[in-house]
């Protein structure tokens, strides 16, 4: 059986838990034999995209690059994970259309919890002034106007966000046993 | 039997052919059952690389974001044709390193031959003064040092110039059948 390409695309504030639950998600994708990319900013940042910032115009060109990738992985059968936080509805819509089998993802949390686990320390140089135009702070996200799965990481742990995404894609069929 | 992935990267002149026989070499894969993606500068300049134009640092981070892809494809095992004029050796050894099935074609023909064909009217416009920075025009291009294949469109024909590829492929286990 070939597998079927697609993209799952987590949307979400930063530090909502896109990396954390689509790192599991595709490891439980490799373990059973599929073939798994992960598109993420630090992954694209070093190669694809190091020559862009935070504006409005870098972060659409970002996606714009990222789709692009996405779209021929997808269609040469490869189940592939990007976590952007890809606040613009606009934008979205337009990855949509470019990729075809595109699965969104709301990955929800409260800007209150996400500046409260701000792994990286991004939250509070917003904060002090330090990043400009950073979302969920002084950059809108957008919520999803039609996501097709919607996780909880505040109320939901890591195994249940997990488990939503796996049994929504063993439904449409999208898993290879 | 799975497809095993590789980049076949197509190097000359421009108007050398490249893209004439990457085209007929990508049906006759297709037409084999293989997955193929063709990238060139037509097909990414529309979007992953529109921001960029023809000075060596531009160059030199198209390549570099082709050869993102291109990795990205050969290991979920798609046979990836990139026909760039891609002139200098640095460079190619970067996408060598990076994306490991790596194939080098020297496409050769001679500087005049190309002039004379000029499809698009680019070698004109660079003898007329208004294209900076033209390959085998006011810039060079590095004869590859290390190519798995040299096919000359001078003197062979286009199926000629396939079969010698195919050859290769076949005889290196690169072929499905």
């Amino acid at each position: 059986m070939r597998q079927k390409g697609f993209t799952l695309w987590f949307t979400g504030l930063p530090c909502s838990g896109k990396t954390t639950v689509a790192d599991a998600l595709a490891k439980d994708l490799r373990d059973r034999g599929m073939k798994v990319e992960r598109l993420d900013g630090d992954i694209v940042r070093k190669g694809l995209t190091r020559d862009l910032g935070f504006t409005k115009e870098d972060r659409e060109m970002n996606i714009e690059r990222v789709t692009f990738v996405a779209k021929l992985l997808t269609r040469n059968e490869v189940a592939v994970l990007c976590t952007f936080v890809s606040p613009y509805n606009k934008i979205r819509h337009k990855s949509r259309e470019e990729i075809g089998e595109y699965i969104l993802v709301y990955v929800k949390a409260s800007p209150e919890e996400c500046a409260k686990r701000d792994v990286k320390g991004m939250w509070a140089k917003a904060k002090a002034g330090e990043i400009k135009n950073f979302t969920g702070y002084d950059d809108p996200f957008e919520d999803p106007e039609n996501p097709e799965i919607v996780i909880n990481t505040e109320t939901e742990t890591i195994e249940e966000s997990k488990s939503k995404i796996l049994d929504w894609l063993n439904n449409k069929g999208y898993l290879q046993n």
